[in-house]
């Protein structure tokens, strides 16, 4: 992904667009021919792509979208009733996880614009982003219940905590596909637009983002959130946010946040994700897969 | 309950009854005369129930309501103000609360219809079913406060699930007694119909799961969402499911739903819960009542 | 602040106001020449008021508001850049989480009534309250990653928990200010009132817990749903509230609480929270604040 002669509008990706522009990373699932139907390729393009988003900063947020009339139409299905058998056996690590677990370590905020339908991965993928948009032609399905599988790419721990567990149990029980109001009335999305309107609604929120916060700010809070969603007690969260906030308290940006404020004039924040995070970063342990052995 | 002579609606049981019907079981709290008020023997015959659908192939979901006007007016208040004397002392073990996990385990979807006022243990013991929906004659409420005792059935861990923790508050706070709009918008049923529309649309719900999804699918999911409403992070979802995705994905249940779906057909899947769940389930431990031992 | 001489309104404090009638104490911010911006004093007062509210029998419920025009403007900023540069360093312990905390163990329900702008602890420091209310001239802001610092006071605990994980992730990375209308939708705060309709909203809800409940129940339902915020399984909360519910079934309470509710007759309930919470109670191994030392 380093070379020479990156298409503009791909990033040198083959089934995913990688476009920055005023700041923001659009990044566009792009077979459009197969509804931007999910392979493991894309997954690949998709777990490079962040990274790449987080390590430049240039990029302030992502908005991830789909060519086309679709979003994304689930799994391939071109091997048929072969679809799900993987070779690995036991071993396996299911392929929308990985996109999954990437996304949710993310240090840039991730906006998702539901262009179509989304269908099975094409849903599930989204839950770690922060902010998810529909069009009005959106549908959404929680289908694998109809497939003859299960949920995947860890929906099942970030599907209750976005939509409530009630919620969650009639989707994926019934497997139904549902439209963009319905997704809407179940927090599934923030809001509903016309189509030509939606790209638009996401990139404000987008900008939004980049023109007033600090980046370092921006990757603490949204790791914070996420990681805080799994802690038992609130004790944790004050033993880290106290050292979170001394530490930004001292920094360049925070003298700069509040001396703009009092000053009523735009921030200009010094540091960058890139080299400012602070050093209790990342205060987790390092939490390698390892395959289920129950019992 | 294996006995000759079992009557055909009450399939045995004197304080419900238990009905199959096109894939569908309707459990009926059944003492209308005591606006189906909770007993210990009505626990006892819930938590058999629920045991006889669960090893019944036939039963693809399960409707849950009551007989008469109400759908269940909380706890057998004929003792008077010695119904929660309970002689085992610090030994006791809630009955609200074993049935509460036995529908959290479950491997059929639940629906309550709410034909009625449900109060304390009648709101309570539905916490863990999948889904709930309420006639505009219901009536809820978190009575404990007003009662002198407390929270029950494990619905401290279920409510702030189901309702968030702020409206959870409100009503164990207050104790009031509120109506089935009320418990739409705070998400305690997910929608409200006329008394004679109410089990038709349970049914929809129920007929919806049993006529599109394959068994073991439902089975997993549900505990699937349930369980990982536990977990601390997304990789324990991630590990569970990259196996369940590899385990399932080898049926023939997927490839029954992939050949379906590409040839536009109903899918007619094989496997049942009696003698297809895979190996890796269940993949908790066994987790035995203990008494609390503070200190 | 047991003492002699103590001013009728203030209750012996400079920047609160603490006053009882009617069973409800009224905690009142009280710098509104500077919109109630937030000191390390007034955190030490706001501390020292919850813990005589749990100590006074008097006390049923709390309602927390703001003198003047605002609820509370975030932090004071009059040292500029330097506000946030605690000495402590790596010790330095947040003010507003232990606010947050004390607020977690009240045993008497709290009532925030939003009457104006809520701006970083402002808004952060009420999300272990009960119930929240706004005015419609309240506004509300995340804004730390627009001072460059980061989420404090616990509330990457707290705010995803009551408005969702989706809905806490835009508000703190846009960091935008948002009016009442937007707080309503995303759970925030429970109703919006016309100004003069505020207080007597939220004392109604106060009068409705004091008149109605059991002080020792209350102060147990309040623990038992935050703390089984944190629990795993629903197992813990079946083998906390067996117990507390085999304690309390015993309780004059009970005895009370079920023969008035008989007799229909209000309740009269004798136990306090002074003397009569129960022997398991607390049930939680002390939580001692340690600096964050990760890696």
């Amino acid at each position: 992904m380093s070379g020479e002669m990156i298409d503009d509008t791909t990033g040198g990706y083959e089934q995913i667009r990688y476009e920055v522009a005023e700041q923001v990373l659009t990044i566009t699932l792009n077979r459009p021919e197969r509804l931007n139907a999910f392979t493991r390729q894309m997954a690949e393009e998709l777990i490079d792509a962040f990274d790449r988003a987080d390590s430049d900063d240039e990029v302030r947020a992502v908005v991830l979208t789909g060519a086309g009339r679709g979003y994304c139409a689930g799994a391939d299905l071109r091997s048929g009733g072969a679809t799900f058998d993987y070779a690995e056996g036991a071993a396996h690590r299911d392929h929308g996880g990985q996109v999954s677990l990437r996304i949710f370590e993310s240090t840039k905020p991730v906006i998702v614009a539901f262009n179509g339908p989304a269908v099975g991965i094409g849903v599930t993928m989204t839950l770690p982003a922060d902010v998810r948009l529909a069009s009005t032609e959106a549908r959404f399905g929680l289908v694998f219940a109809r497939r003859g599988i299960v949920m995947e790419a860890a929906s099942s721990w970030f599907l209750p905590r976005l939509v409530g567990i009630s919620r969650a149990l009639e989707w994926a029980n019934t497997g139904r596909i549902f439209d963009a109001d319905e997704a809407l009335a179940g927090g599934l999305v923030r809001s509903v637009h016309p189509p030509e309107e939606l790209l638009p609604a996401a990139y404000a929120i987008a900008r939004e983002i980049a023109e007033n916060t600090a980046p370092v700010s921006v990757a603490l809070n949204r790791q914070m959130l996420w990681r805080m969603l799994g802690a038992d007690h609130p004790m944790t969260a004050h033993v880290l946010d106290s050292r979170a906030v001394q530490s930004r308290g001292t920094s360049e940006d925070a003298k700069e946040g509040v001396t703009s404020f009092l000053e009523k004039r735009p921030a200009r924040f010094p540091d960058r994700v890139s080299a400012d995070m602070p050093d209790f970063y990342p205060w987790w342990p390092a939490m390698p897969f390892r395959p289920l052995n129950p019992g």
